[in-house]
């Protein structure tokens, strides 16, 4: 009777979601960031499947089942890229998540002509010549350098402590460390790399910015942070906001973040 | 039974309305922006005419059914002000949505008296000696200043692109290609008139600012927007927050921003 | 049957509680601000007791039925402090609301051990060797020490104009006036001191920002405002927020900022 689908109560209370008719259908690529595999998606993309879309969360170097650590930003997005390629996909919505933001940027660069719109779910716009590691206060810095270095294998572990109060914020204590346990060290290389990105700035590809309003991992404001900050490179985007930290309602609102991907995403 | 009364649900969620007898009743005067016209309140007039309120949405000089495009700043504010006077209005409500922001604020330095209050709803509060274009980045300016040049009428037209994306951004394509077929060319000389304000920023009327948090028509912090940026112009006033972008919410949640209004309106 | 406990209907809509067998017991000081007692916090207190919490609010110089209005700030916290001791409490949630997080941030020092995590409440968080006074823009400082010196027991009274518009903005104007006769004058003192804060910002103590959006009190952002900018100053900190202003919700909505204040005190 109610053409309005409900997803589950929680915390921020009901989301009726769009009329099913009215769903365009639309071809995903999700591209995850970092501390995180493939399976960061599985929540959300179950949620845009059931609304009709296709999805697809490529797994690139460094993450997942791959154990090397020796990884570079540009082995990153040319795995992405080949992904593409090799699926043969046109008219994507190509969406990057935390450093899965600054993938999808050089992956604009590789494949521009197979993407419908670019969409930032928290996710880093970086400056030309710049690397993600700028993006952060000196002090953040330098705690992440200190992590790098005390690594055998060059790579940055977070410490529970952090994870829980600037990843996870929302989440109660047993699911913060459910997530904390699924996660491994991460590869600190293109965490720190200065990324050539005078092409991407020339693409005139749709783009939007989804800005998740309680995520705490960067400074709000202040010249730091998501929104407004990063998001204004891009320039004319369209703005979508939903409740959320960085990670949390990937795992317990999925229904509520693929309502508003959607809506960053449709024409 | 319920003394609360719901709006319907929508994208977010049900907004429970103040009990009927707790409004006071206000007399309202709602001022429209560019590439709008005074049917752009029909909606949140509806629902505050319903709540008991006398509302009035003034035309004014280049807009609406006038088709004349060269028309000045103080015309349009001179024009509100007679209508105010005509109708002989006393202890209004006058609200300025966007451009009508900056009308506002002469149309009080006119008729002073006959405010109760002044409620700017995203609405530009322009410094003394500034235009309205002089609150945009310069790159945005520059392309206002293009779109201006290519003009027969001196008017600017906004391209879809930019319209869908940063006026409603939270519309669906159907509804935001209806809005957009709906707009016509904004007289341009408006909008870059040096404005002089000494006599409003002396004024003491109490004032009010709805901020709608979606609304990315200007960028949002770093030293641009609505809020804080320029509501911080207005000294002492009230804060009220609404979602919604630019111009969707008008057509698609009347009832929540006529809620919204009425708590940035009463005593 | 429903697991999830329902607040009651608001202007903000319906807040599902959190189950109640996940909740972690907590002990809650709260500290309360400025024109303010102890029985500011009736509301939320006795949530967080239904919750199975222990709360306790004490009061401290200067206020409630203390009619010395020659205190320090150093008095304050001392009071507060011999409090936590005489009551022989350890690992509390120390809370501390508006002028309040000033005197949890000298009370985190005079107890540390004492303490397992720090609240800040649209709370001060005082720069070392600063005043809560060097946080307000110039033109406030100087409109608060026009009303200190008007004063005869060296205190500041709000006029109620400022107190609707910018403490109680989301009240209607029954209740403004209510909780507006219910204040008594602030001694001043306090809010003028030069506070050493060296040691508080050596302080491991686990600390949060609970950050209620339509707080207008002072200025949002640029270079002013509780959240980012004085929030900033507690390096890692646990982001939660809140609709609600300054001080309407602890009156109309206790349910839902006991909510999010277990979400900002939790492990």
């Amino acid at each position: 009777m109610n053409r309005y689908v409900m997803n589950q109560p929680g915390v921020y209370g009901y989301y009726p979601m769009l009329p099913r008719e009215a769903v365009q259908p639309l071809t995903f690529v999700l591209v995850h960031g970092s501390w995180a595999n493939a399976s960061f998606w599985n929540g959300v993309a179950a949620e845009l499947r059931r609304q009709g879309h296709t999805v697809y969360a490529p797994e690139y170097p460094g993450h997942g089942s791959d154990p090397n650590t020796n990884v570079t930003h540009a082995m990153i997005s040319r795995a992405v890229a080949d992904f593409i390629i090799a699926h043969n996909l046109h008219d994507i919505i190509l969406v990057g998540h935390s450093f899965g933001g600054s993938v999808i940027q050089k992956v604009a660069e590789l494949v521009p002509d197979r993407i419908k719109r670019l969409v930032f779910m928290d996710g880093f716009v970086v400056a030309d010549g710049q690397s993600l590691a700028d993006q952060l206060p000196p002090p953040v810095q330098e705690a992440f350098t200190q992590l790098r270095e005390m690594s055998t294998d060059d790579t940055i572990m977070l410490p529970f402590s952090l994870f829980r109060e600037t990843f996870v914020n929302l989440a109660d204590h047993a699911l913060a460390s459910q997530l904390y346990n699924e996660i491994r060290p991460e590869p600190a290389k293109p965490l720190f790399e200065k990324l050539d990105l005078k092409t991407f700035f020339r693409l005139q590809i749709p783009r939007s910015y989804l800005y998740l309003t309680e995520d705490n991992v960067l400074p709000q404001g202040e010249g730091y942070g998501w929104h407004p900050h990063m998001s204004s490179r891009l320039g004319v985007f369209r703005l979508i906001k939903s409740h959320g930290d960085h990670m949390t309602f990937f795992r317990t609102q999925p229904a509520l973040l693929a309502q508003r991907l959607y809506e960053a995403s449709r024409d």
